[in-house]
C-alpha cells in the first residue's frame, strides 16, 4: 500500500504531512521512522499526521512526531505549514490545546497560546525567579515546552548549548535560545533544540525569546526574530497569547512505496 | 512547472532520479542544488539525470551530480538504482564509459570497468608502487576516481580520513577505504569519501578495496564487502573488469513543486 504525503518546510524546518482525514494509513512507529529517515526514506525533522478533530471547535486534529517516532507536543513551524495545507484559517487541535491560525498574503500566523512564567511550569528543578536564572543570567518560560533564553552573543550556541540543555536546573531538559538584541523591534536568535541540536529555525523558541526579552524590557512585545533559516514576527498580545507569523513552503507531493 | 522524480537508494546511499528521455525539464545547477537540499528540497547524496544515449551501444545516458550541483564521473550505488529504474539490463553510458548491467532476482550487477593501477592514473603526485604507498602502507588504484585502501582497523576512519583525503600524495585528493580482512572472501570496509566524509556505502570504494586486497593476496578476487549500510559482492574478473553486485531500493515517486 502506498502512502500519499506532502513535504513542506517553514524556514528550513522540514516536515512530512500525511492526511488521514479521508483515508486511514498504517502509520506505526516503525513506518514513521522509516519515512523520516533521510537516506532510506523521505527524510524530515518532524512527521505530522492530520485526522478528524475530536473537539467541535477545531477543524483538524494535528499530531507531531519526531524522526525517531516519539510524539512531540507542538511545533510552530509545522503548525504554519498545516495551516497552509488545510487552508481557510483552520483551528488546529494539538496536544498543546487549540491553535487558531490566520493567513495574510503569503504569511501564516499561529496563535501559540499563553507562555507559562512560573518555575514549576517551565519546569525548573527548584524555586527561582524565571526572569533571572542562576545560569548565565538566562530567562525561562514554557511555550508548552521548556525554553531558556540567554542574552548576548549568538555565536556561543554551539559551545554552551549541549551543557545548558542538560543542566540539572532543567529536569525535563530545555531548549536554549541565544539572543542578540539589535533594536527594540528586532533580535537575532539561534536555538539549541532539546534532542536535536542547532536548527535553522525554532518557532516556539522565537516566541519564548520575545516573551523573555520583553519581560526584561529589552524589546517591545512585537519583535522581528532573525534566525539562520529566516525571519519570524512575534507579538505577545494583551490577552496573554503569542502570535507567530512567518512563511510556509510547499516542496513536493509524493507516494511512499 | 513541476518536475516528476523518483527517489531510490543503494545501501543507504540515496539518489534523486529525473528521467528526461521523454520530456525535457529545466535542470540548471540552481535547481539541482535546491532539489538536493535535505531541508528546503527533496534531499539526496547524488542527483541523477537520464536522457537518450549518444552511443548506439548504450540504452540510456546517465549523468551524476553532487548535491552542490557539480558533475561527478561515476557512482556505483546509483548505477544499480538506474539499472532497476530503466529495467531490462540496460547498458549505461557514463563519463566513465559504457557500464553493462545485469539483474538476478532482487540484486543488480554493474560492470564497473577496469581499475587503473599505475601511479599516474590514480593519480599520485610522484612515482610510487601503488601496491605499497609511503602512507600507512596503503594500496591505491583508480576506479574512474582515486582510491586508497588501508588494511587494519576500520575504527580509524573518522580520525585518519580527513588528513589522508587531502594528503599531498593525492593531487586530486582521494577516497580513503579502511578495510579489515575477515576471511579470504569477506572484508569489513568503511570509506571516507572525497568531499563527503564517511558514508553508509561506497560502491567504487568496495571495488577498489577488493582489487587492492587481492593484489596483496589478502583476499581472493571474489569477495563480499560489508559496509555500514550493507553488503556488496565484488568480483575482479579475468578480463580485468570489476563486477559489483548489490540491492537497489525504490523509495518514492514525487512531483517537485
Amino acid at each position: 500500500m502506498t502512502i500519499p504525503f506532502t513535504k513542506m518546510h517553514g524556514l528550513g524546518n522540514d516536515f512530512i504531512i500525511v492526511d488521514t482525514r479521508e483515508r486511514e494509513y498504517p502509520l506505526d512507529t516503525n513506518t514513521i521512522r522509516t519515512m523520516s529517515d533521510r537516506h532510506h526514506g523521505i527524510g524530515c525533522d518532524q512527521f505530522v499526521t492530520l485526522s478528524a478533530p475530536t473537539n467541535p471547535k477545531a477543524d483538524v486534529l494535528v499530531r507531531f512526531f519526531n524522526a525517531d517516532g516519539s510524539e512531540a507536543g507542538a511545533c510552530g513551524n509545522a503548525s504554519r505549514c498545516v495551516a497552509k495545507f488545510v487552508g481557510n484559517n483552520p483551528v488546529l487541535q494539538t496536544q498543546n490545546g487549540l491553535l487558531p491560525t490566520y493567513q495574510q498574503d503569503d504569511l501564516f500566523t499561529v496563535n501559540m497560546g499563553k507562555p507559562h512564567l512560573d518555575w514549576q511550569s517551565v519546569p525548573l528543578s527548584e524555586a527561582h525567579d524565571t526572569l533571572h536564572l542562576p545560569l548565565h543570567d538566562a530567562a525561562a518560560c514554557s511555550m508548552g515546552n521548556p525554553h531558556a533564553t540567554l542574552f548576548g552573543d549568538v555565536s556561543q550556541a554551539e559551545e554552551l548549548g549541549p551543557s545548558l540543555e542538560n543542566a540539572p536546573l532543567f529536569p525535563e531538559r530545555a531548549n536554549i535560545g541565544f539572543a542578540q538584541i539589535l533594536s527594540p523591534n528586532h533580535m537575532r536568535l539561534r536555538v539549541w533544540e532539546r534532542g536535536a541540536g542547532l536548527t535553522l529555525a525554532c518557532g516556539s523558541g522565537a516566541c519564548a525569546a520575545v516573551v523573555n526579552a520583553s519581560r526584561r524590557n529589552l524589546t517591545e512585545k512585537t519583535c522581528r526574530v532573525t534566525m539562520d533559516g529566516g525571519d519570524l514576527s512575534i507579538t505577545w498580545q494583551e490577552d496573554g497569547t503569542v502570535l507567530m507569523t512567518g512563511p510556509a513552503t510547499l516542496v513536493f507531493h509524493g507516494e511512499f512505496a
